[in-house]
């Protein structure tokens, strides 16, 4: 009986939908009969007159209807076309070059490798230098300190003026050494790398690790100026943060802690840093093993991918073909922003977490959802957070308390940056051509405009700023600053540089 | 003083985030001097101390993390770069090419045409037939329906058996004229369009009319077979639905009610649908602009992009080179899926609403969200609704009724269907290779596969059931059904016709 039921009840209002198991075996005429009289309306012997069309209904697409459907199918399929397409890339790229990932040829001297260890190991001399800097600093406020103990508690604003004075006196000395440490630093990394460093890899972690530690002495050295004056002024200074009390100046100038300082994930300094209570051995195992997958996948991609599209754009920016230019950065892009993401979670998820974990390092946000974001003014200030904190502590919020305006002081970090991007990609590439300075430069304007669009309600300004975002960024900036550097190398380096050196683009180089 | 905490509340807590409108003028020392008393913790003078890393937090894309982040970001991603890649393609299939679209040439010929025409016109001439059968059996069932009458009303079993005799005798007498007029039209034209119609897309468009016509005869038939037996059998008739009654058998049987079932949207006969009270002629014409522009779009997708790519694939195929054949299906398959994109809104959603507007038809759904399926059942119930419901009414749902299990029932539908689509595509390319009927029965083990994987719940079964459709309906099966019947096409009339005949690939289309 039950089955008479089921059965009349799917085979009407589900149909082919999904066939109801109980109901595989065939149906006695007579159960039809009994059931006929209770479940009149479905249970019919007439199957070709029911009332397909009963009710007045909208196409679901249709605007009239009152919802909209779900897409969450195109989001599959989008997935499925990219996958398919980049499938088939590779396998026309198989097909045109053969396999041209290489695991015992390499492309760097022995010089390089050399020079580049060199420059790993004196670099950090540079940290110790302003660690000895402090520690006279330190020996000179701690006279200072008992000295003004001796003397009277009531302190008149002009005896406050007076002690300020030497403070400053004092600090102008010190922020003289530092400079000439730090910048001793740069200079130093900059000109071997620039000089002596031919392979563009090796030069990029040379020059990447002189600017870390040249980041992390100017936060030592400002962050400690700030606690040497609450040490020095404790009537008239300001409440320091109370994670800072359990190791406070000058008792946190030792070398211990300035180690810590030199291995922790971060650029900023502070006294005391949260930290977590025990490594997790596996945690760092499983992020290193990310740490080499993805730099295995990225290097397939750029010496099997990104390598021969490069190569074969050079005749394309020697003519200046402005539209198979476009075409070149259009395939990069894709190249480029698949290294990018797999570069970025490669590094600030499973490199700097694993870090992280050895050194026990609490604070773990090295990144914000930047892939998220409205406005292009997010993205620089969530994509990584470690230089971030660095500008926000050390020369924006400063600027911004000294009374610079904060579009003013942006325009200053943006400029900061800047330089820091130019020596980055700029020296190791060994053309100082500015496009990774404009590059930053370029976001100001963006900054503005994103700012804008995505108060606009009538065009989704949200998603439109991010589409922003990833054209100006991912999509264009990148593959096409890729290109400008690969060609100036190819015209410094190349085999066919004395093409190049003639050629119409390089003139615009040239003219700058 | 407003000002004053605004800055420094900003300073530290959003610092770059965004800039305090209200503080963009020059902050006054006195006004900080006022303020520090009140707000000393976040108004510091000390600048470079406050404490960034002041918390443990983990990264958001840790599995420590509590929260996933939104990944929205990355679907805008996906979408540009989807037009971006397919944006490069364009100007490489243009920089290879160059414009292919030509709107003074054609390639159909003047008999094609007339043949078309004539086939056009005399086509629904069998729905005339269908209906004048249905006149002489109603007729009938007039006659018959005074007999009874006049007789006892007393009905015995005996009685009833020897009515229902009769009632099936005419009926097989009715099926057999139906059968023969039904069978005529698709003969007819199938044999016109094979062999005189050697144009593709007008022998697609006869055929697909001639099929059209014979499902809505075979509908009229099979609809008034039922109602004439509930008029001439009251006493053991099962009730008819609500909406009939305001045109009873044999009322139905009229010029009027035959011509609106000709032009309704519709392939199932009812004598009543739900109508709407107005045509709003603005809805017709933007459903008709949008049938006109998606129909320019397609042309134009095909004529540059498709065709050049069906025709270098040629090669691939003649020498069974698989690898090549794989990269030619995967690059076609995303010109395929955006074109049956763009035809399917504009034929299900632009063009079916259009009619159903001007024929006040109520029952708009003429498709569900099947691009949302997780199974492949599901996609061939909500794909195409007209065709689901003249399967369900007149050939699963009958069966079921007869105790044939449904599993066999939707077998028996699919081949149906099969036959249907190897008709519609392998006649009119004068091919008929089998690919789109096979191509219907390997839905069969698609189904049972997608039914087992959309109740797996760790491999989120739901998204591997969608993703499967696309691949196999999308990716797979739409290009490649495409590729074979051009090959097939070309062999039996391109230019390298003769080449083709005797490739390796010519030999596997001939064992079948």
């Amino acid at each position: 009986m039950a089955t008479s039921t089921t059965l009349a009840t799917s085979s009407i209002a589900t149909a082919i939908d999904m066939p109801p198991k109980s109901s595989l075996h065939r149906r006695k005429p007579s159960e039809h009969k009994a059931h006929s009289s209770t479940r009149r309306t479905k249970d019919t012997k007439y199957r070709h007159v029911f009332a397909t069309h009963s009710l007045p209904r909208t196409s679901c697409l249709s605007q009239d209807s009152d919802t909209l459907p779900s897409f969450i199918g195109f989001r599959n399929l989008m997935i499925l076309v990219l996958i398919v397409s980049n499938l088939r890339l590779m396998i026309v790229n198989l097909q045109k070059y053969g396999v041209l990932i290489c695991i015992s040829c390499h492309d760097y001297s022995r010089s390089d490798v050399v020079t580049g260890l060199l420059l790993y190991l004196l670099v950090p001399a540079h940290l110790f230098v302003t660690y000895l800097i402090e520690l006279a600093a330190a020996w000179q406020a701690k006279r200072a300190y008992a000295r003004i103990s001796k003397e009277d508690d009531n302190d008149t604003p002009a005896k406050y003026a007076a002690a300020l004075r030497s403070f400053n006196y004092t600090w102008y000395i010190v922020a003289a050494f530092h400079s000439i440490n730090a910048t001793m630093n740069l200079y130093i990394a900059t000109k071997y790398v620039y000089y002596d460093i031919y392979h563009p890899g090796i030069g990029t972690m040379c020059e990447l690790h002189a600017v870390i530690v040249f980041l992390k002495c100017a936060s030592y050295a400002l962050t400690n100026r700030d606690l040497r004056h609450a040490y020095l002024h404790p009537k008239q200074a300001d409440p320091l943060p109370e994670l800072y009390k359990t190791c406070s100046y000058p008792q946190n100038i030792n070398m211990k802690n300035l180690c810590y300082f030199w291995w922790a994930p971060t650029l900023v300094y502070q006294p005391v840093y949260p930290r977590t209570d025990n490594i997790r051995w596996s945690f760092v195992f499983k992020r290193l093993a990310e740490v080499a997958g993805l730099s295995i996948v990225v290097w397939i991609a750029s010496a099997q991918y990104a390598a021969p599209l490069l190569q074969n754009s050079l005749d394309k920016i020697l003519t200046l073909n402005f539209t198979s230019i476009a075409e070149r950065v259009m395939k990069l892009s894709t190249i480029s922003v698949f290294c990018w993401l797999c570069g970025f979670f490669a590094l600030f998820q499973s490199a700097l977490n694993a870090l992280a974990e050895v050194m026990r390092f609490g604070d773990r946000e090295f990144y914000g959802d930047w892939w998220n974001v409205h406005s292009i003014r997010t993205y620089w200030t969530t994509w990584n957070k470690p230089v971030t904190n660095f500008m926000r502590r050390h020369i924006y919020s400063p600027l911004v308390g000294r009374g610079v305006p904060p579009a003013v002081a942006q325009i200053i970090v943006f400029l900061f940056s800047g330089v820091l991007h130019e020596l980055l990609v700029g020296v190791p590439t060994h053309n100082i051509i500015g496009v990774a300075f404009m590059g930053m430069m370029i976001q100001i304007p963006l900054i503005a405009l994103t700012d804008v669009i995505q108060k606009v309600k009538w065009i989704q300004g949200k998603v439109a700023g991010n589409m922003i975002f990833w054209v100006s960024f991912c999509l264009v900036g990148q593959p096409l600053a890729a290109l400008l550097y690969f060609f100036a190398w190819q015209g410094k380096y190349g085999s066919t540089s004395k093409q190049i050196q003639e050629s119409p683009a390089m003139h615009i180089f040239h003219r700058r």
